[in-house]
């Protein structure tokens, strides 16, 4: 058990901090939500409840894009900008240092160094985990604090690997895409499936010579995402172009923003699907809660891998084998 | 209990039947999968399993589109030329009288006349459940039973909303989609997601006038699939464009899905594939059967329900929720 450096603070004092915007009553929450320890988890789910109330009034933005694309800049940036108009923004922002990241081994602060010394702004490395499910589980949870906190404005970045852009998606009401022009008339690959998901387009380091390569860019982009169908919002993605070095771009990607939420809003898609992503949560974190239970347990496991051997070989049936593990369940 | 009209025909009249190429024990034994009676489902476990070392040899496509962009009438031509090479081809159809798909009441055979009667060909509509996990379930156990029989192609036509595609992509070799070229300039909006799962994207409906903007639509996917990344497969999309009306293009679809064949069996991809594909049935089997044992006794389902309508109205945090749930399972 780790050894205590300093007396506990009872979840009364951290819910008193968080309503008044208390920033270190919300990192200390946030490390509770982390905990795996069972009387931290405890803890945690009473500050939420008693928080919950208090939730919801934010704008939640979810960003991507490959390592090189200029994330941290983008975000330093665009995070400078929306402090300059009052507004206080969090940012759940993915460790460089994780190995599943490119880059050297810096902390996010040194990462987005003006933006972390700005007193409306609060950038919070998103936990660590095996599992994904356990990085958005954990990043949802967050969420929740930091608009309890007063936040306006909430960022989180996808690393940009594997299921993590889906995994952010049922987080956040914007997803937004950031892609590099590339050298002549090629552009960077888009990785399948986030093009479609994406709300936004903005094409980085439209800077010097830079800036034509970006605008050809921003045509393509247009251009094929206008072969897509209207989203689910009745929302045509927009492709803008930004300079994060010369701080160009960035009223215009908040002007889009806000567009979109007046537009969903309007058509009620705002709050249908922030509806469905609690209910996505609930499913994905009981079915996660069941699966573990069940099929980790050590006599189940070792049956399933097994099966799963003799499946790969042409030896059994799918169907087969799945009904007669249920039998052992 | 349904009366029996003739005798009983045993597992191994079927399988006999089967392996001799016979079409009445083929849809004897497909028959036989999609019951829902217990003695039914005990026979049809068995002659997968009998049948399953010579399961395996074909290709399996499936085909995609909006309704009116000429699906049926496309496997039509397309399943002719096959034939006329001489292969044995099946049609795993969606029935269009079902009530998620527009047009007409009419059969299958009706809507593929000509292919229905060539002695080549197979087709049958696939079992229309009420759960779409249902059908690519049972459409999975079809596939084997047609190639146990000796089909060289399978095609497996989705209907094309909801999920239903992703569904199907996890069944087949190579994801064909259609599209229709629209009036002047404009094209037929993609269903965001469809596209990046496509293997190859076929303009339909290029005759007369229409060749004009179908050529035109040609270039336009071409130019928008060439933002993204090569597949996992290390290939990249063909749009290639037909008429079905004028039998033109179909050769060209074929060597596409051959060319595809032979490069991913270069590289491995098309044998790693399946095997996911194998064990994605295996865990959906379960985790299916797990989630109606569970969730849907009817204590818990209703509890589930009770906690959702809370949880939309903001009065439960997801995560406590389900972990109370599960206190209850």
């Amino acid at each position: 058990m780790k050894k205590q450096l300093r007396p506990t603070v009872s979840t009364r004092e951290i819910y008193d901090g968080i309503i008044s915007g208390e920033i270190l009553s919300l990192s200390r929450a946030i490390t509770l939500t982390e905990s795996q320890k069972a009387s931290d988890q405890i803890k945690a789910d009473r500050l939420l409840m008693q928080l919950l109330p208090r939730t919801g009034n934010s704008i939640r933005i979810g960003i991507t894009g490959s390592p090189g694309v200029g994330k941290s800049t983008f975000i330093e940036a665009f995070g400078k900008h929306l402090t300059s108009l009052g507004k206080k923004i969090a940012v759940m922002a993915i460790d460089p240092s994780s190995e599943k990241t490119k880059g050297s081994i810096l902390g996010d602060k040194t990462r987005m160094a003006e933006l972390a010394t700005d007193p409306l702004a609060f950038i919070r490395p998103s936990a660590t985990q095996n599992s994904l499910g356990g990085v958005a589980e954990k990043t949802r949870e967050s969420i929740l604090l930091c608009e309890a906190a007063g936040f306006d404005v909430i960022l989180v970045e996808t690393v940009g690997v594997g299921q993590s852009e889906t995994a952010v998606r049922n987080l956040v009401d914007f997803f937004l895409l950031l892609q590099l022009a590339g050298a002549g008339d090629e552009l960077q690959g888009i990785k399948k499936g986030i093009m479609e998901m994406a709300d936004g387009v903005v094409i980085t380091k439209a800077d010097g010579e830079n800036e034509k390569k970006a605008k050809l860019a921003q045509v393509q982009f247009q251009h094929a995402l206008h072969l897509f169908q209207p989203s689910d919002a009745d929302w045509r993605p927009k492709v803008l172009i930004t300079s994060a070095a010369q701080h160009k771009g960035m009223a215009e990607v908040w002007k889009m923003i806000e567009d979109y939420k007046v537009h969903t809003q309007q058509n009620h898609f705002f709050n249908k699907n922030r509806e469905q992503q609690k209910l996505i949560w609930f499913h994905e974190r009981m079915e996660s809660m069941l699966r573990k239970k069940i099929f980790e347990s050590g006599r189940i496991a070792s049956k399933i891998t097994l099966m799963e051997q003799k499946i790969k070989q042409g030896q059994l049936v799918p169907s087969a084998a799945a009904k007669e593990l249920l039998k052992l369940v």
